[in-house]
Parts: C-alpha cells; sequence; structure tokens
C-alpha cells in the first residue's frame, strides 16, 4: 500500500477502504508517512469530503492510536459530555453532579482552556487544594464511591489527532465537518465511556457560526458515536450570547455553585437541564420528560449541590468554600461598563466577550500562560435586555489594574445597542440522537 | 503575510494577489515555508484553480527563483522549442538545425530521459565526442558562430519548480494545469529565447492522454508566455503512437539523420515541417506556408542536415557518422517480432513501447542508470498499417541479451490487431498562438 495512491484516489473524490484509513492513521503516527503528505490528503479530504463509513474508520483508528481508558471496572452505566467549546460555559459542574446524584457514572477527563474558551479543569483548579491529576487506580476508585471524578487528561490519548491537528492548524483544513467530528470523537471513544453527550455550540462564540453547519457536525458525531457503540446524543445549544452571567475561572465556579443551589441564570438553568436529563435518558432509559424533572429535583433537593461537594472533598479540595462561595479570593480591581443611553443590547458578540476576558488574567494566548482565577467579567445585561443609561451592564474583574484599558475597548467592540426591542434568541435548538 | 491565510483563500476559491504569489515562491525555495504547508496549497489549487494572472505571475515567479539565461548577446531572433515529451521524440535533432539554417538563433538547453521518454542530451551522447555541458561563453558564441547549440541544462534554472515538483510527485498533485503549465513555462522563462514552441504531445505516450487536455494546457503555457512578453505558440501533436520507427538513443539519431536526408518516415517528417514552420513564423515574420515550404527545402536542399554536422563538430563529435550513419555502434543481440496472423495494427500503446525500450537498455529507471545507446526498438509497422502473419512487425536491439524477454512480452502487450481496417489518426490537432 502507498500514501500516493490513497492521496491520488481521495483527490478523484473516490472512497477509501477501511485498510487504506488503518494504514494512513498508523503510518502518520509512525512517522513513515510524511507530514507534507498527510496535509495534502486532509487538504483533499476538505474538497472530497468523506462517507459516514470512512469518517466512523478514521475516528476509529485515531482513537485506537494511542491508549484507550478502560472503564470495565466501574460498576454501572458509564457517561461522558463534552463541549465543542464557548464562553462562560460551566456547564460541566452543574451537570455531572446532577446526573452522578441520579446514579450516573461519570468519569470524565477534561481539558484547559487555550483562547477565547476557558477549560473545565483551570475552573476546578481555582478551588483550593483542588487535584486535577490523579493515577487511574484514583480516578477509577472515585468513580466507584461517588459516581464522579473529573481530572484532566492524562496518558497518550488518541496522538493521531495531535499530529493531525497541528498540522491542519497550520494548514487551514480545521474548519472540514469529518475531520472535526473524527478529532472530537476519536478523543471521547478512547475516553471509554458507553454514553456521550455532545453539547454542540452554535454562534458568534462557538466554533461553528451557523445552526446549519452545527447540525451537520453534529450529525456526523452521532454517527460516529453509533458505529463505535455508544450511546450518542447531540444537542444544539446558544453560543451567540455568552452562558449565564460570569466568565473567568472562579466567578464561574461560583455561578456554578449558585446554580446547583437554584439561584441560576435562566439560560443556564435550561441548557443544564436540558444536557443532564439527555445523559440521563441514556443512564436511567426513562423518557425525556421523566429525566427533566429528575434533573429539576436534584437541584431542588440540594442532591447535586452535595454531590459537587463530594467531589471537592474526594479531589482534595475544600468544600467550604463550595458551601460558602463568599471564601473564594476576590480580584483587588473592578472597572464598571456602563449603557449610555437608554435602549436594548441588540448583540452581544460572544468570542469578543472571551477574548476580553482573556486580556483581563481569565484565559491563556500560549499554553505557558499563567491565569488570574479571580480574573473575569459578570454580566448585569446580556442580548434583548432593556438598560437604562447610566446602569451597569458589566463589571470587569483584574487583579492586574493596567489590563482595562484594552479589555474595556474590546468588550466595548462586543456590544451593539438599539432603541427598539430586541426579539430572544433560542437556547436549545435541536436534539440529535 | 502568512501562508496559512494564503493557503485559507486558495481553499476558499479566492483569487491570490501577486504579492501573495511572490511571498509564497520565495519563502518557500527559502525554506521558511513547510513543505507540509507548500503541499496543502498546491492540493487546493489542483481543487480550485488559478486564474491566468495567477498562473503567469506563479509562472514568472519560478523562473526568477533562479538564473535567468541572459542570451542578450546574441545577435537575431532566439527561438525555443520544448516538447512536453514522448516515445521516439527525436524532432528537436531534425528541427533545430532546419531552423538554424534558415536565420534562427537556437539557444537550446535541454534535458535527459526519465522513465519511458528520451532525452535529447542522451541521444546526442551517442554521437562519438560529442559535448553537452558547455560553459557560458562557449554556449553563445556557438549560437552567433552557427546559430544552434544544444546542451544539458546547467546552472540553477527554476528552483522552485524543482522544489514544487518533487513534493507535487509524491502527493499526487502532478496532473494539474495551471501547475504543469508554471512548471514547464518557469524553465522556458528561464532559458531567456524571445519565441517558444511548445509541441504538446496527446495520446496513449504521451502525459496528457486526450486532446482537451492537451489544448487546455497548450492555451494555458501560451497565455503565459505571451504575459511574460514572449512569442509563443504550441502544436497539438500525436503521441498515441510513437513518432517514427526508431525508439531508443543512437537509433533516434540515425533516423532523424535519415530524415534531415528526405528519407524520413512521413510522420516524424511531417510533425518535424509542423513545428519547424512555426519556429519560422516567429523568426522571419513571414506567413505559415510560405515557412512551410521555408523549412521543406531546408530539408530538401540539405542545408538543415549540414546545420547538424556544424553542430557536432563544434561541440566535439565526430560529423563522419552524422555523413555516414554506419559508424554508430550496433547492438550485439536483435529479436524480431512477427505478425502471428493476417491483419492490421487497431493499437500501439506508446507508452508500454517506451517501458520495453528502457527494458532494452535505452532508458532509465532511476537518474543513476547508465544507457545502452545503441539498445532500442525499430517499427516496421503501426498502427493502422496492415500486416501478413510472419511479417516482422519490429525488431528489438539489446547488448544483453537477457533483457529481451520481459521486454517482449512488454512489447506485446503494447500491441492489438484486429482483422478489420483501422483509420488513419492525425498527427497534428491544432496549433495556438
Amino acid at each position: 500500500m502507498r500514501i500516493y495512491d490513497i492521496i491520488h484516489k481521495k483527490r478523484n473524490g473516490e472512497e477509501l477502504t477501511d485498510e487504506e484509513i488503518r494504514f494512513f492513521v498508523a503510518e502518520s503516527v509512525g512517522s513513515k508517512i510524511k507530514d507534507y503528505q498527510i496535509t495534502a490528503l486532509l487538504m483533499a479530504v476538505c474538497f472530497n469530503g468523506m462517507t459516514e463509513r470512512e469518517t466512523a474508520t478514521l475516528t476509529m483508528e485515531m482513537a485506537k492510536s494511542g491508549d484507550m481508558v478502560d472503564l470495565s471496572e466501574i460498576e454501572g452505566y458509564t457517561v461522558d459530555k463534552h463541549s465543542t467549546g464557548g464562553v462562560g460555559d460551566k456547564t460541566t459542574l452543574i451537570v455531572t453532579p446532577i446526573v452522578a446524584s441520579l446514579g450516573g457514572k461519570v468519569a470524565k477527563m477534561s481539558g484547559r482552556g487555550l483562547g477565547h474558551t476557558g477549560g473545565t479543569v483551570d475552573k476546578l483548579e481555582s478551588i483550593e487544594g483542588f487535584r486535577t491529576t490523579l493515577s487511574g487506580d484514583e480516578f477509577l476508585n472515585q468513580v466507584n464511591k461517588i459516581g464522579l471524578c473529573v481530572v484532566g487528561q492524562s496518558g497518550d490519548l488518541a496522538p493521531a489527532d495531535k499530529k493531525f491537528y497541528a498540522l491542519r492548524n497550520d494548514t487551514a483544513t480545521v474548519d472540514c465537518i469529518p475531520l472535526i467530528a473524527s478529532s472530537i470523537m476519536s478523543k471521547k471513544l478512547a475516553a471509554g465511556s458507553k454514553g456521550i453527550v455532545l453539547d454542540v455550540k452554535t454562534g458568534s462564540g462557538a466554533f461553528m457560526k451557523s445552526v446549519e453547519e452545527s447540525e451537520q457536525l453534529a450529525e456526523a458525531m452521532v454517527k460516529i458515536g453509533k458505529a463505535a457503540g455508544r450511546d450518542t446524543v447531540a444537542v444544539i445549544t446558544n453560543m451567540d450570547i455568552p452562558l449565564g452571567n460570569a466568565v473567568g475561572n472562579s466567578l464561574e465556579v461560583i455561578e456554578a455553585v449558585e446554580t446547583l443551589k437554584g439561584n441560576g441564570a435562566e439560560d443556564l438553568t435550561t441548557v443544564c437541564v436540558e444536557l443532564a436529563s439527555n445523559m440521563l435518558t441514556l443512564v436511567t432509559g426513562r423518557d425525556k420528560d421523566a429525566c427533566t424533572e429528575l434533573a429539576k429535583d436534584a437541584i431542588a433537593d440540594g442532591s447535586a449541590l452535595e454531590k459537587l461537594k463530594e467531589m471537592v472533598r474526594e479531589q482534595g479540595g475544600n468544600p467550604e468554600w463550595i458551601a460558602d462561595t463568599a471564601l473564594f479570593p476576590k480580584a483587588k480591581h473592578k472597572c464598571e461598563i456602563k449603557a449610555e443611553s437608554d435602549g436594548y443590547i441588540e448583540h452581544m458578540d460572544a468570542e469578543k466577550i472571551g477574548v476580553a476576558s482573556l486580556m483581563l488574567g481569565a484565559g491563556r494566548n500560549t499554553k505557558e500562560d499563567e491565569l488570574d482565577f479571580s480574573a473575569g467579567i459578570i454580566l448585569q445585561a446580556k442580548t434583548g435586555d432593556k438598560v437604562i443609561g447610566g446602569e451597569t451592564i458589566a463589571t470587569l474583574y483584574a487583579n492586574d489594574e493596567s489590563k482595562f484599558e484594552s479589555a474595556v475597548q474590546k468588550f466595548n467592540e462586543a456590544i451593539e445597542f438599539s432603541s427598539e426591542p430586541v426579539e430572544k434568541q433560542k437556547l436549545i435548538y435541536s436534539v440529535i440522537r
């Protein structure tokens, strides 16, 4: 088998065999295929696409290119969740305790943030003492004990994806549905859970800017998951507006805790209940409405909050901070953004708000950047809200006062006002199973 | 300027600016752009094409990436010829003396053969003493003295093409019209002649298998030449059948000499007169019919043969071998192929005949292979000819008898017989100016 022939076939719009895809992935990871041949093939894939079978095989081979996490020692139904990333997305901190409190087994590996989207691991590390690096045994034992463990990615998960992604990032082949789908799903398949719920974000703060594209991606991922024998559901959710009111690490943990106490913002609560109930349909086999009730009850009766506290305690964090979020250190400086006149917020560019938060110290430009856990933004008003001239629409927090100037400018670029009332946006566009 | 953005633009089907193309070529040659980015861009070009302006700019930048031969010291009109390569293509040996004998200044660099197509430089080296490596001054002086010099490629001509071609060859992006056109024309522009006549071969022994593709390539090249201020003409000629009767180095030189003596095969003579007369229209400014007469006369009155002899003498070769081709060493062994029964030759795959000749020792599989100058094939019958059972249709020559077995097998694969008469193929499909 020769990589030349494989590139030639894909360039001509022909379908690759499973053997050809297997050869491509294995020999790429083994560095027997040159990087310049990998990028040529990936570019041809961008133009000629891949069939369902090709995409499923590619994904499985990418997953198998590294460690496959073995969750067979966990008793019960393992369920994972993945978000395509957004601004103010703290859903993992809310959804996973809900699901675990109702019997789901959540053995989750999460990422760190890079660019304008935050990472769950970073957020958790804003809790005093919280450990995101556990041994394999500690990880499995904790899931068996309390049903929930969230750690950073460890081991060598899908090295083929790492290689392909780095090359795609340099050659303008990132935005290609079969390649995005295989990249995300190869890591999810390697992570080992039986059930997978995908939160596919759409809008100005998401990688996918249109609902149509998001649905295409969601469908591709659900098909891959099913082909690999995993129960897979995708939910298309709004990321045109930041989710909830807090953007920034400890600010988001505090908001998550408030949401589990029943005091959450409506949009955040709705999206979390939707994700949790879809996970619960897989875990319990019950219908969606019943699962929605279960999820709401887990918030109302405090059992989900209790589960979060348990996880924090198990992973070395200080559970008092969850009971009383006033214990989180506060940023030294704040800066209020006020409405100039009466009107409505017509548009709020989520990506730009993410960048403003990054500028305040809440995010990373490069992997080496250190985070300022208490930096970030609290939104007092969001798209569609009526504002009165002089009213505070957002508060920016930072420990380094010099960061406000550029962050305020970026924040102001993100907001557009209107004198007319603005229609409410959808929160949940569709569910694909 | 970032290569990422250039790849992204081309992937999206947008037109690249001259500055972007300049940056791409210069930074590729300077190794500042990674090979894996070059191949991704070239693959995107295969899908989205290039406009006339983009192709012309790409070609000129590739030409300027290395030495640009300066022919300004040559008095008179400099004219070059290029063939896209074929089997039995000895036209340079015939056409350039015709043109030089009529006042054209031919300062030509030719290639060596690789694969199933032979190289003019190899053929010339089958003449005792012939030197294909001259200094720049020797080259220019000889053209000023006798109007004709054919040497091997020297200097650093179009290094961007060398780099791109090697990468394309490994990534299935060779067959792409703007990339083929820019590859050929970058070397022709760098070679410096004012007039360029392109012999674009079409059919089973050519790179371009269909007349339509050949015409597209021809049009692209003529446009590039004109955009660069060169008088450019392309002739689409038949390479479905080997040209003339001889395939192999000294065998082809002998056939070329015979053709200049007026005893050439009809197809070879016709194609050579067509190419020469197109070159002469550029040199003399006279109309095509007049130039055709001039070319025919140069054969009839022996002046073209005399010019070839002059060139051989000037370049250290033994002119007696031209006067008397019986002086060329003969291969030690021969093997005749006979028709099994009466019929017609329906098809003769030129590429396979080229490969059979290569197997006999007349060609190279790798750059390092040594040639057997007297090895090759003489065709006694060609496509369309009637044959009688037992009649010799071809004679294979080799100095190593062990080579006949596989070569005969390959030759037989190339030939298809029919009991019905076969229609004659066209020799000249069209002329594009």
